[in-house]
């Protein structure tokens, strides 16, 4: 992307100083909470609120205009109505502040009148040069510098996972479903109205930010797809994105997408070959998206598409194989090596059915024998990744420090599905994911993240071995 | 279901006394989690471990020999292995023990010898005519009567939803799953071999059984679906009833179960035919099977399908939008006297979408305002049931007690949809799903709780009408 308009979006992300024209001294009013949003997440920069008459709000001194802020400014949070965010944005161009946060809708969303008034939004931001977010946003959050300029007053788990939104509220379930699962945010983007920053703009900045390492994406109605995808299927060439799209495609768009020059496949055919000639990663529910952000954030990739599954009580493993199997993947048998490994650690005639995916049943309810059983089988050539099911005890703790250790000695991508609330395993999940080993509690989510691992890793496998 | 085999089952879920043969003094052992399990679970009648050689295990005195317990004993937990059961099945016999809960495993699953080991079992039970769970399972629970007689001690919420799971493990998700949502169990068996109880018994027992008002089911592999599903069929006209079938049948096997005679239909189609014309719900995960049982549990039926959207942001009302079409729910357009109503609330010229899905935007955001357009929509006669999405904010509360006075003033289904996380939403949780009102934290699990009470309330609607 342009050089200048990447350094225009690393201010808006990262400004030094901000302006909120249009704060207010009502918790009902988003011009409040946009100014505590600020406050509350724990900005580091300074903040000015503008007000025509309050002295102070939030303790902090107001101005009674845009004018009358002494200081430089980066980037201006819009709290006020549509027609007024008209007026802020000249004033800012007028006052060489260079981004803006325009939250009021309005406009295009709202017929004739309010797409009039867009455009004038729309001519009057670029006449200034003025990279604007929205309007019609909640707004957008950098947690690597403390800034939350959405008007829900938030503090999020830090993280290398960013989210893109064509929804506010779609892209709130996504974070707060990200942080029920542990999983660390870097950026977040209500793209609102996308007057001036597009879609693909938001895109090709997460692409080269060094803060983020896979991104997320969550697209209402069908507008844009096209392009939209074609640029993720660049950009996955160095950085995983994957795509959650309401109003599924239908068969002409993805023949559109996928060059076929047919409209006849099911959406699953075409969904497939996203998947594995592009490598853009399309999945169809936030708990999808989150499962696979969280593995291609915290685990390496695979060498190759070969899953094995451990476990010590066969349902999980049957609804987990079900899953995967229905994504594609491959559960390749056991080589007899591996096979006689296991027996060596489980003794000569266990009660174990010994193939892949391999039940321990009860001798391998002991974490540490649990763990050899993983070693094992993470040796198999036939083996890149594994999924090792474990059920929460009361008097058993989980395999966790073996899982992490089993990782790193093999090199090879371990994902863990424990059989628990996630309230009966949090304080392993925060060792395992923090050492590389994402963990689920659902065989889908479980099976949704080693799809997204193996078809990135393919599509990057292929790409080192053509380049 | 057999008078006699009734009795049996309920003294199995309600005894009045338990022993424990293989007790034992190790945290390892299943002998001694099974004892735990029935003292941690808040068991109120009387505990009998045997052991050879201990004098008390965990506070209780501890007999030599099952011949030595000096009272009645209404149901043996036996924890001892695969050999030592059968003859501990033989002395229940001689002894007048008429149920056992047999926990090993290495029997049929293990090959021709272990399926000589298990016919020995069940011809020993059927000779002393002992109702015998498993072996090969986890045990059972029923919380009415705080008998937790599993090897994983627990202690559940109390609930009205029973729960049948062919897997130990994969049982243990979905009661964990049903833990976070706020969703409590009555009983839950994990069947294990099922070699004298089958799985049409246990959903006979609690078709018939007062406490159990939804009842949910797992199964692995393929084996019996069609006798079940029948069973199923059946017993739906009363109570209904959820299956999660992992190995998602053939189109052969569909086409048996549905009479059609043919095997040329989708997956989706035979499954459409069994949801809409037996009225038993089929499911492909543990979430879509948790919010099902959670909406039969919670809410009352819908009298039709027509479903309303009520939201103050659109991205959320989308994607239910887009899932709930998908599972065939229609969401028909609003009337212009509910419009009319709506826009009386509102203002008369708001930015507002004025239809369904409704979206209220920012004047919507005030709990009382949006109760208020909740019920204009709950009174539009085309609308049966209704789904309301609110977002978490620090400074404005969920409308959860308008929403329980708009289900109770309307009469109608109301189900909330709140982008939350779960620790976010706990206390309003509470309050909506006590009040008839249940809660979801995602898109799609809500539209999986409309399309359960759809699908289930057309069947007993049709049912009503030809009754």
């Amino acid at each position: 992307m342009d050089k200048k308009l990447f350094q225009a979006m690393h201010k808006l992300f990262n400004p030094r100083s901000v302006v909120v024209v249009g704060a207010t001294d009502s918790p009902d009013r988003v011009g409040y909470n946009i100014l505590e949003s600020v406050l509350y997440g724990g900005f580091k920069g300074k903040v000015f609120p503008v007000h025509p008459r309050l002295d102070t709000l939030q303790g902090l001194k107001v101005y009674p205009t845009l004018e009358d802020v002494p200081e430089p400014v980066d980037v201006a949070l819009v709290a006020v109505n549509q027609f007024a965010t008209v007026e802020t944005i000249a004033q800012c161009g007028r006052l060489g502040i260079k981004a803006a946060i325009c939250l009021a809708g309005g406009y295009r969303e709202t017929g004739a009148d309010g797409l009039r008034l867009e455009e004038r939004l729309i001519s009057t931001a670029r006449e200034h040069g003025i990279a604007l977010v929205g309007p019609n946003t909640l707004g957008l959050i950098n947690t690597g510098a403390d800034f939350y300029s959405t008007f829900y007053p938030l503090r999020l788990p830090k993280g290398r996972v960013s989210l893109l939104s064509q929804s506010g509220g779609l892209g709130l379930t996504i974070m707060h479903k990200a942080a029920d699962e542990g999983l660390g945010i870097n950026k977040w983007v209500g793209v609102g109205n996308r007057s001036t920053l597009e879609m693909s703009d938001y895109l090709e900045y997460l692409a080269q930010d060094e803060e983020t390492d896979v991104i997320g994406i969550f697209l209402e109605g069908t507008e844009q797809a096209r392009d939209l995808v074609q640029t993720a299927a660049r950009i996955v060439k160095s950085k995983p994105v994957v795509i959650y799209k309401a109003g599924r495609l239908a068969a002409t768009e993805y023949a559109a997408l996928t060059h076929t020059g047919t409209a006849s496949g099911s959406y699953q055919m075409y969904r497939d070959i996203l998947m594995n000639q592009f490598g853009v990663l399309m999945v169809d529910s936030v708990a999808e998206l989150v499962a696979a952000c969280k593995a291609l954030s915290v685990s390496t990739l695979p060498a190759g598409g070969g899953l094995g599954i451990v476990t010590h009580t066969a349902g999980p493993s049957i609804a987990l194989l079900d899953s995967a199997t229905h994504q594609g993947i491959s559960v390749p048998p056991l080589q007899q090596e591996t096979i006689n490994q296991i027996k060596d650690v489980l003794g000569q005639n266990p009660p174990v059915v010994l193939k892949n995916p391999l039940d321990t049943v009860g001798v391998g309810f002991a974490p540490d024998m649990y763990g050899r059983v993983v070693n094992a089988v993470l040796d198999d050539p036939g083996i890149d990744l594994l999924v090792a099911i474990y059920c929460l005890h009361k008097n058993w703790r989980f395999p966790s420090s073996e899982l992490v250790a089993a990782q790193q000695r093999s090199g090879k991508p371990v994902l863990a599905y424990y059989v628990s609330t996630w309230e009966g395993c949090r304080e392993d999940r925060q060792l395992l994911q923090q050492a590389g080993v994402p963990l689920y509690i659902s065989p889908d989510e479980a099976a949704g993240a080693v799809s997204a691992l193996v078809h990135y890793g393919n599509m990057r496998g292929r790409e080192k071995h053509a380049g």
